[in-house]
């Protein structure tokens, strides 16, 4: 892309582990270290691929690969149960260079969900494969099976067993996690600009402990939880996934900014401030624009986030009063 | 809503059953006589509920509804076949005064999709129910359950027959059409403003011929396939479903109308002509706005398609050429 090409870039990644409501109180300093320095690891990784010439989908592809592989994060390994007591995961990729995209949802064997949204973005055929179709591209693809229960952890069998003794329906994360499990998002995500000014952004998720089977929410559709395009933005989002389908919000924050002319902090800012709330959508997103500017707004108490430039120390943070002002 | 109460509106009503390349040689008048008297009964039937004073919402549901029942269309009866010989079936219905949805993919028991995304919408939980997730739902919810082989009709099943043998993988619609088997896609769609000034969109699909199972396309997608909202715009589509999923297709009609100050025509028009053809994009749309305004674009040699306003005669269509100038 000339335009991209003619601008002088300095790479940079933002992932989150979810968002929801603040419960200092509940836990200690030891289990938040536990979290950032899994953000941390995470963040130094990708930021290492960044600074060897890798390019933003490959990047965000292997730090949401990570984020599944650690159980504190609900997706991948330590995915949350459904009311039937199974796990259903979803994930979406997209390159913003050329608005590809690959996405599965509702798939119960295979280790890393984003792994096969990227094989299904590669074929360059279908966008969104479901099910036991989707585990069948994927097995045909190489990515790897593991049995269904592989997933489950005794921390999550837990956590269902507490929500449906509570009647409740629709919660997620561990009850050990920093942020309140009343009211946790636990997707996982990641957006990044490459040194060719490209930029991508991935999501996953195990969706919401006690959640009705078959349900989907934002994460594997594109221009809802997952968005990317070398014009504007890079999006990856958090929270009450049917509010982030009504509003279109990854794709909102890219319209605002092409149509509207807005900043991708006022355009972010305004989907996550006031597009959402109205609409029940409690939680975030983190997004990088076409010149290098992160924001990682939420509208929760707190979201697992961070960002690293090359070059530069990474950043992570829980809570709203965490490290300083949002980096742009 | 208050700008709605305050407008003065005529209900209308438009309707399409998929796009393609027009094929006139190979068919009779009596066959295009067929298309157009079906899609006149159902445009006279939504304007009836209209004139009665039925919700937009009811209206696309019950058109979509009888899209559905009518074998000529590719949804609910007469769907094509996936690969595996099967039918895997997606719907999607929006509301434009709340932004409620509901949809429903790869169903292969329910005899009418488009009310199962209903009755997803009606329960305001889930917005988006995959397979038999889905149908347990829906029965739940008292719609109507029928065997898989249901839905299977000799054309269709000779069209995969004939496509395999060809070795094909993405067709649809049966060997009899007006537009040509080659490069037809079979979705179906409503899309209307009610007197009270609401607006609604319903869309339903039984995919492509051949297709890998598994595959979804736009159809189920919030903002791809279907749109509706009050402020701007409700819209259906129909055409090459990745790339109407890559592009978001509908919420970037809304999109263009709401931040970059687009009529209803203009917007549809840069989406269908220009935004939606590199990414492979072949298709169209039909969209009403706020103000009652009617435009139905294809980038294909036809659509067939159709409108009626209360108090008007419906004008049905196939081909580029026909019914004049589009109504606006």
């Amino acid at each position: 892309m000339s335009t991209a090409a003619a601008r002088v870039v300095r790479p940079v990644v933002a992932i989150h582990g979810g968002a929801g409501t603040l419960s200092r109180l509940t836990i200690s300093p030891a289990q938040q270290a536990r979290y950032r320095a899994a953000l941390d690891e995470i963040l130094r990784g990708a930021q290492a691929l960044l600074a060897d010439g890798a390019s933003a989908l490959d990047v965000v592809t292997e730090a949401v690969r990570r984020l599944e592989e650690c159980p504190l994060f609900n997706a991948g390994f330590g995915a949350v149960y459904t009311a039937d007591g199974e796990h259903e995961l979803d994930a979406c990729v997209m390159r913003g260079s050329d608005l590809a995209a690959g996405a599965v949802a509702g798939v119960r064997t295979l280790r890393n969900p984003v792994l096969a949204a990227r094989a299904v973005l590669d074929a360059g055929g279908p966008v969104l494969l479901i099910g036991a179709g989707a585990e069948r591209f994927a097995s045909e693809r190489g990515c790897e099976i593991v049995a269904p229960d592989w997933f489950g952890t005794p921390e999550r069998l837990a956590q269902l067993r507490a929500v449906q003794a509570a009647g409740a329906v629709a919660l997620d994360h561990d009850g050990a996690a920093p942020l309140d499990e009343r009211d946790k998002f636990g997707t996982v995500g990641a957006v990044a600009l490459d040194a060719h000014g490209h930029l991508a952004a991935a999501t996953s998720t195990g969706g919401m402990t006690n959640k009705r089977p078959g349900r989907v929410g934002d994460s594997p559709i594109v221009g809802a939880g997952c968005y990317a395009n070398d014009r504007t933005v890079a999006v990856s989002c958090t929270g009450v996934g049917e509010a982030f389908m009504r509003a279109l919000a990854a794709h909102d924050v890219s319209a605002l900014i092409d149509y509207a002319g807005l900043s991708l902090h006022e355009a972010a800012r305004r989907v996550v401030m006031d597009k959402l709330p109205p609409l029940g959508g409690r939680g975030g997103l983190i997004a990088i624009d076409a010149h290098g500017k992160v924001v990682l707004p939420f509208n929760t108490e707190g979201m697992y986030r961070g960002w690293a430039r090359v070059g530069a120390a990474p950043v992570s943070a829980i809570y709203a009063d965490e490290a300083g002002p949002e980096p742009l």
